[in-house]
């Protein structure tokens, strides 16, 4: 397994999603990654990975093209390669294993719909340049649109990832819809910067937030009941059905995606790895262990 | 496995998707379903199967809801369920393998940007009140509005799944729109029907035809080169996969929807079993052997 900010929270799980699947399979694993966010240094770790000569690799891509020489590279070396988490579409590996964002915005909507009994305003903070994101504010806004008449998106809004600009975001948003009753922010540093920002304006009690991910600030939040719900990632499944993929691919079970798969349009099996709604009741069982 | 309309060539792919896993996972598979389109008839089939007590039952559901009681009966006496091919999503089956419908549309507007060089009209036939239907429909319109500004959707009608309402359809459409250069239609009898009405018109070098599903009327015509191009589901992953998953279940791998997990709004993996795009240079590969 290859990634990238290696030894971050987030991966814990898909690592050990992988090593429950091989212990399955009676199959070793190892993992590895680019200790930065930097593309060039994850690829260095994907050619020694290769130099290997390993049986087959699961990687998430920390750029949808930068590493598709590479994994190519692999493939044609006959090793089996799935993507999993962030995806390299353009590339000769396998399959893809992720969330399907959209169905997560779809989610998100129905939940914070319950948040505020079927009715009043609602604002989405979130990352317009990025296609998981503008996939989970779509989910949100069109599922909004056709189910709950009575609840209105009253605004879009670019909170660049970031836990200040989101939280004046807020600011401003507030100021024009003083009756707002829900944000849902796409990512977790806005989550945080949208719930001190309603905090400091005492209206905390009458905005619900929604936010994404679980990471420690997030959960704590979540904890004190100052964001009502975050989305975790079915990161175990990423990894456990990575490696299936891969034994599978491995033994011949299942075709790789070969020149004649593209040339013939088709498109291989992906997984939704799927989602849970974390809240106050269960919030406990998500922190990382 | 357990279908309706058992005996039909649609399934046939997905049988042998699923001998071909139970041979690598060296396990017995047997295939059941009703003879007739008849839910009631499922039902007892299904009632039979759950008292033999198989290790676990993959199920293609005719109805969304009807089998949703017998499928949680199969649960409560501890035997996994995987739904593949038609969901029945309330039930407490684990998981669903299937189409991605909304993507195979945003693969068909491609495919039909290609065939009329980015550029001109196009209508679309459907089954508007079908969800898989509405979604392949949504994929096309979405995307052709989003990717290709020359090209406009001048109609999205209702052809009933039949040859003659769809026929007479395309020849209402070519009226109002004498310059038409692509139709889509969502399912097998439609794109049969507007092929004939194309070709009385004399107009079926100008309209490009794209339809769905690989069955031997719509696989001739795509021979002769008046349906363009025409979708292949993946059937053999849906069976391949559905015996996958039930092992995992059955040897605790993975864990069933159980009451908890649906309290947790938690969402399973879904597979989308992918599709091939299906042409004149591929065609042969798909009559049902």
């Amino acid at each position: 397994m290859v990634t990238f900010l290696v030894g971050i929270d987030y991966w814990k799980n898909v690592v050990k999603g992988f090593e429950d699947a091989a212990q399955a399979l009676n199959v070793s694993v190892e993992y590895r990654g680019a200790t930065q966010y930097d593309v060039n240094e994850q690829i260095t770790v994907l050619e020694q990975v290769i130099a290997r000569k390993p049986s087959g690799i699961a990687i998430s891509s920390m750029h949808p093209d930068a590493l598709n020489a590479t994994i190519d590279k692999a493939i044609n070396a006959g090793i089996p390669v799935v993507m999993f988490d962030s995806d390299a579409p353009d590339s000769k590996a396998y399959s893809f294993l992720g969330t399907d964002n959209y169905n997560a915005g779809v989610t998100v909507a129905r939940k914070m719909a319950e948040l505020i009994d079927n009715s009043g305003k609602v604002a989405v903070i979130t990352l317009p340049n990025q296609q998981n994101h503008m996939d989970r504010s779509r989910g949100f806004r069109e599922t909004v649109e056709r189910q709950y008449p009575n609840i209105e998106v009253v605004a879009i809004e670019d909170g660049k990832g970031d836990e200040l600009v989101s939280g004046n975001l807020a600011v401003e948003i507030l100021k024009e819809h003083p009756d707002l009753k829900g944000v849902f922010v796409t990512e977790a540093n806005g989550g945080v910067g949208v719930a001190k920002a309603t905090k400091n304006l005492k209206v905390d009690k009458q905005v619900k937030i929604i936010g994404f991910d679980t990471d420690k600030q997030t959960l704590d939040l979540v904890k004190e009941g100052r964001i009502s719900a975050t989305i975790a990632q079915g990161t175990w499944n990423m990894g456990f059905w990575s490696l299936q993929y891969l034994f599978e691919l491995k033994h011949g079970l299942i075709e790789p995606k070969s020149a004649q798969y593209i040339a013939n349009n088709q498109s291989p099996p992906k997984m939704d790895t799927g989602i849970t709604v974390v809240t106050k009741e269960n919030v406990d069982s998500f922190y990382a262990k």
